[in-house]
């Protein structure tokens, strides 16, 4: 480590704390460049020594400097000076919706079309402060005792109605249970399941997903995809007990399952004792085009579709509340095997998002951003009409990405790469293609071995109008064919 | 069904809602004691029916009516009046302590004295209030988007502190995992550990802890407790790799574990590869007869502790963050088999948290209610002296509760009964000891078969003096020798 000119003048009588004064030290070197982006700090414990000063106040400002990501902490390797792009992005307005520095390794792109992106900055702050302000107003200690283990009864009847009018679920506050986020509800759903249950998804999936039933050490087997969804007959000779679909809008295909297929795919699960389908609604609340198919559960006579949907894509990804419903059976199963694990959302937060969901702050928000993802949307798709002759779009009626699909034979990677040198960064569907078994070493098809087409993804939610714009810019320059020759 | 007499006269020029109208009504009825405790109420689609009003205003007012506590949802039977003692509750001041009206099918009993209750009167909720207002008004929108999945580098740097302070714990902020409560941290944990890992466990134990592991499908071996906490000779002879300890204050016996027996215990984990102690350090706080011990983990040497512990019990059940320090090894696992699970925990929450700690509150806190229970485990014991004849008194030097071991050879049942008819509830030791495998179809001990000696637990936590006091007097009077004549 090299030594660093830290020549912090401590100034007892100053009336700000020590650990105020190094903070304020260093981040105005950094501010001011004087510290290097990526240049290492001195370890706490030498800093404390230097200045003669404690181990805890030393650690208190570097704390706050990594909070406000001036510094990275890079675990075992120390502190180091966050890189200039990043700190832009924390004061000016594109902090709003990145996380930059959170993922300390990884390289910003700037025009980042990425799939999973959501626009966080029409997101009703205010209105959200003072639901909970509120609350808390209101609150007695009832607030902070451990809830029901299912959730609270106010919020199940909640999602309950929200879940009956928007996706005509049928169901009863006592069928749904909330956890904090989808991940934490498919352990659950493991224990209800069963272990080592042959689980079927649709290839390309969900990488998530996929690795969580693969950490659950269920044997997955992988279904193709065509336009209509999962293909069932394909699902029919496996050993499969259940399948997981996403039918509104397949991820990352963007297929939405017409009626027929569903009809299929309930009657395969009625066929045996112990068959079910998971159904995943992630982002139907985002679908802009007609009118939405009602969920796949709407549709089960016969309590074989387990229904999983969260509030953190449609209201903010630190909201820690998803939720599932599931059939009376697997409800029975709950309670024996899991009716004893502890809530993992407070009360308090529980009672915040009923008042938002309640009060209509919900739906006006979800009104808003459907209007403001169809403004992107149609941007986006206007601004690839040059692309139409060389790719074939789609997917692009619900959710927040559309398909590019190659016509000239050219490699996934070959215009992944392409567009990073211009610095757009786009999805290759082979990334969401799984290998069958053997997946404990390899998560992904082997580039080019498979006859699927050449598809990249472009997910518009997190970019601005003007960023899709010039990020669509890039692309047509990057791709452009004479490139090829 | 009972039809009853709901003779609501809704008035739309009223300027209350048909919703507010109803619940009123509804409310006002029973306070009179018009609607009988347990008396059923009509079904909200006979009652919209009735008033001609929309099925969600019912539900509306009903669920207000379930949420204030006047009425309880009974799944599948439907809502009935509310005990009138509950509603005491709710109103007066026991309120504040008591979950009353949340296990709906469970007779409360005047004096509880559970192991597990804690005392929230004196929660500082106004602070808590401010500090949440104060971060929602700084809150930017990066405190509402995900978090890392580890846990925000800040709170984990403040835990880390936190318990090097007060526990001797030697770990970095990397290793710390932060969850919305131990059970989903032992979720978690078996995905590190790996499947089917005979896991040994004190016997008594924590009957949660014991229904997890069975629940992940891990043999469990039980292990004798004597007065320096699990034997490790007995440990020896099982095929056990982990052992599940509590060695400050065993649960439910209170014995704290001697330096001796902890060597022991983690010589036995270094013997062979792979072997490991999960230490849960649950209520560590509330020591208040001479220096606590360190942890186990701060002995060490080898990487072989995993450490857990919780803010639900220090702080608030509503407070659903848990953490856990994993050794090296296993974090490298950890990262490999979990790191893509979305963090459990709202970034909010996680900063409230945090300033809740760094702000002194916590200490604060903790010092106050150590002095509460100080107080109330003097008082029980002072009043306990009668029963030193009859009852030998232990496990009382940390934690909530202490044990009473009959000298006269009577059943637990038998006191537990005796001690029920004065409206007194005690818990049985039996109801902590579990039995070798076929455990999941029973999951304690039969009465009797063990030669164990008779043991009652009285927890105190969530008692008033006067209810410890009245409690007492009445177990006086219920046990008397001659009643046995």
């Amino acid at each position: 480590m090299k030594e660093l000119p830290i020549h912090i003048q401590l100034q007892p009588e100053s009336g700000k704390t020590l650990y105020e004064q190094i903070y304020e030290y260093i981040r105005d070197e950094i501010r001011a460049g004087r510290l290097f982006r990526n240049e290492k700090l001195p370890s706490a414990r030498f800093l404390a020594e230097y200045l003669q000063v404690s181990r805890t106040t030393v650690d208190m400002a570097y704390d706050q400097l990594v909070l406000e990501g001036y510094v990275e902490a890079k675990p075992r390797r120390g502190y180091f000076v966050s890189a200039y792009e990043e700190l832009y992005a924390i004061d000016g307005p594109k902090g709003e919706t990145a996380q930059p520095h959170r993922q300390t390794d990884r390289q910003e792109t700037r025009y980042d079309f990425s799939p999973n992106a959501i626009d966080m900055r029409f997101f009703p702050y205010a209105t959200w402060k003072k639901i909970t302000k509120n609350i808390l107003v209101d609150a007695n200690s009832k607030l902070f005792s451990l809830g029901e283990p299912q959730g609270d009864l106010q919020l199940r009847t909640t999602i309950c109605r929200y879940l009956h009018g928007s996706r005509g679920v049928n169901c009863e506050p006592e069928q749904i249970i909330i956890g904090a986020g989808n991940d934490y509800l498919l352990l659950l759903l493991e224990k209800i399941l069963g272990r080592h249950v042959p689980v079927a998804m649709e290839n390309p999936t969900y990488v998530r997903a996929y690795r969580i039933f693969r950490s659950c050490a269920y044997p997955v087997r992988l279904i193709p995809v065509d336009e209509s969804g999962m293909r069932v007959d394909r699902l029919r000779r496996t050993d499969a007990r259940v399948a997981y679909v996403m039918p509104s809008h397949q991820y990352p295909t963007g297929v939405s399952m017409p009626i027929g297929r569903r009809m299929e795919l309930l009657r395969w699960a009625s066929e045996a004792e112990d068959r079910y389908l998971i159904e995943d609604d992630y982002d139907s609340e985002f679908r802009y085009r007609g009118k939405p198919l009602p969920s796949l559960q709407a549709s089960d006579a016969d309590g074989r579709v387990v229904y999983i949907g969260t509030f953190s894509k449609a209201i903010a990804p630190a909201i820690r509340v998803s939720y599932m419903v599931l059939p009376y059976p697997l409800l029975a199963r709950y309670r024996e095997e899991c009716g004893f694990y502890s809530s993992t959302v407070s009360r308090i937060d529980q009672s915040i998002l009923n008042e938002f969901i309640r009060g209509g702050y919900f739906e006006r928000y979800l009104n808003k951003m459907r209007k403001r993802y169809r403004e992107k949307h149609d941007l986006l798709l206007s601004a690839l009409k040059p692309f139409e002759r060389d790719f074939h779009i789609s997917g692009s009626d619900a959710g927040l990405h559309v398909l590019l699909t190659d016509r000239r034979g050219r490699a996934e990677d070959e215009l992944a790469r392409m567009a990073a040198d211009v610095d757009v960064k786009v999805y290759k569907m082979s990334d969401f293609r799984m290998q069958e078994e053997s997946a404990e070493n390899r998560k992904t098809a082997p580039e080019g071995t498979a006859r699927e087409k050449t598809t990249l993804i472009l997910g518009y939610g997190g970019l601005t109008t003007e960023e899709i714009r010039e990020g669509v810019a890039g692309l047509q320059d990057a791709w452009k064919p004479q490139s090829f020759l």
